[in-house]
């Protein structure tokens, strides 16, 4: 069911990809999602390395299948990082925030596949040209960091795929079987998921973190930093209203950063304060209402997606 | 071929409808779409009545199939709009900016059908409780006046869809098969067009308008008035340039309003003045590359739709 060319390069069963979430996606929740078939990505992005080398040994007791890291390039120490995650295992590398000209290559020499997260056709095409396996283009709607161009899944997913040959991923608003079938039709190859798999028992993110997106409404996330610090989506709180008050009098990026300071991911996903922490979330945390297991998600949205397109073929 | 309620509802062939657009969708363009089994909708927003009646007059000279007219309910004179385009022909009236409580039975007692668009799912539930026939729901990527949540079609679609029994149509975002086939997976039963059936011959809008919109590059829009005039989106000029500064600024609504001034949208279209004036473009626009006739447009997007539920009946 669902194999695409992504499965075959990465080793996998189906095309679902977990995305990668600094404090939430860790040992866990990658060993779940390779487990049941998807490819589990190490949120590794404010790991110090010997913590990447302990997940990810904790990763392989758990799973015999494939498993990555997720590497911002932004990291000064993301050759490091790349080289440990390699020789503890992880096969593939999604790389973010940075050239893919850089590591591809030798992550490839070491037998390693390359994902290269995107959120414009410029980008896609130099990722193609640089030689990685696959391209994640994330969409507006994605939680977390995000791009300036603000396009939405619906309109970059066929202009990324009709402007490279290598296969792409859809990132950004999906979480069900509905969204993992429209991606497919948009011309990706598979879909990554950031938002659904948080709301998973295996995710590593305090209960708070979890309930604050299960009761989320449709428009409770919010875009912040667009023209300072980077934009940036996550549930609205107190903490999005302070930085949203800040831009809206003109704060300089350098009084932002201070204003927001370190920590608060870990706020939010350690503490569990829904308030003052950081609480990224994708748009399609709206539609999300149930706690299920990283597996019950895969195996659901297969086989929701088996019945709508049996639906579509009614149609035709 | 993807024969929904909508059809059976609107009296129509294909559930494509035409967005009623300002200055572009006029008889000859509405009547194309309807003629070739699509739903035209006249985009009668800045007419006075005795226009809108000149222009349904025309449209039934040239097409004995449905039609309707899209009417923004902030126009004062909205009642007598409506019961001008029902005299005349007009058998659905697409409402927008304003309660759907206010004209649905009026309309529906003459035998008319109701489309409201909305853009979250707060106001799907409303214009489901005020009785309306269809719900059109636009994401943040649409073209033009823009909703302030910034909800993605990708992610307004599945929720919009679950909490309402009513049919919906998926508009922004949409321009080819792959978004027909994308919308009809995540739960829509048909979908509104207004990018795409600009770069048709039968678009009134000026050849410069349609020549920058095909030359458009992904990132080519961007959403103004955010938080003033209330956001719009549109390509990437002289004109929005200038309003962004002005925002970025700190200017007040009126002072935007007084340097926007009056006749931006006749500007682009009429006189073709693709720097000063307002060319409203969905983000999709980037993935238009021909112009070609409304009929052309919906016979390829439903042969292209067949193809791709093809390729997905492969995957299972």
């Amino acid at each position: 069911m669902f194999r695409t060319e992504i499965c075959d390069i990465l080793g996998i069963r189906y095309p679902i990809i977990l995305g990668g979430m600094l404090w939430i996606g860790k040992a866990d929740l990658v060993a779940a999602v390779s487990d049941a078939g998807g490819l589990g990505l190490l949120g590794a992005g404010g790991m110090p390395i010997e913590e990447i080398v302990e997940e990810l040994k904790k990763v392989k007791k758990k799973t015999d299948k494939p498993f990555g890291v997720n590497i911002p390039l932004v990291r000064p120490d993301s050759d490091e990082m790349i080289q440990a995650a390699l020789d503890n295992g992880a096969s593939v590398i999604a790389t973010s925030s940075g050239s893919p000209k850089k590591f591809t290559r030798m992550i490839q020499d070491q037998g390693g596949k390359v994902i290269h997260v995107v959120a414009n056709v410029t980008f896609a095409k130099k990722s193609e040209d640089a030689g990685v396996d696959i391209i994640a283009a994330e969409g507006y709607e994605a939680g977390g960091h995000n791009g300036h161009d603000e396009i939405t899944t619906m309109a970059l997913i066929p202009q990324v795929s009709s402007a490279v040959k290598i296969p792409v991923i859809a990132a950004g608003g999906i979480a069900d079987g509905r969204g993992f079938v429209a991606a497919l039709a948009l011309g990706a190859k598979g879909v990554q998921m950031g938002t659904r798999f948080l709301i998973t028992h295996e995710a590593s993110a305090h209960d708070n973190y979890k309930a604050a997106v299960i009761n989320l409404p449709d428009n409770g996330t919010c875009i912040t930093g667009r023209s300072t610090v980077g934009p940036t989506r996550a549930v609205k709180n107190k903490l999005t209203g302070m930085i949203v008050e800040a831009e809206h009098k003109g704060a300089k990026p350098e009084e932002l950063f201070e204003m927001i300071g370190e920590g608060r991911s870990a706020k939010a996903c350690v503490e569990g304060d829904c308030e003052e922490g950081s609480l990224y979330c994708g748009q399609i945390g709206g539609h999300i209402k149930e706690l299920k297991s990283a597996g019950e998600v895969i195996v659901e949205m297969i086989s929701e997606a088996g019945s709508i397109v049996k639906s579509l073929q009614n149609l035709v």
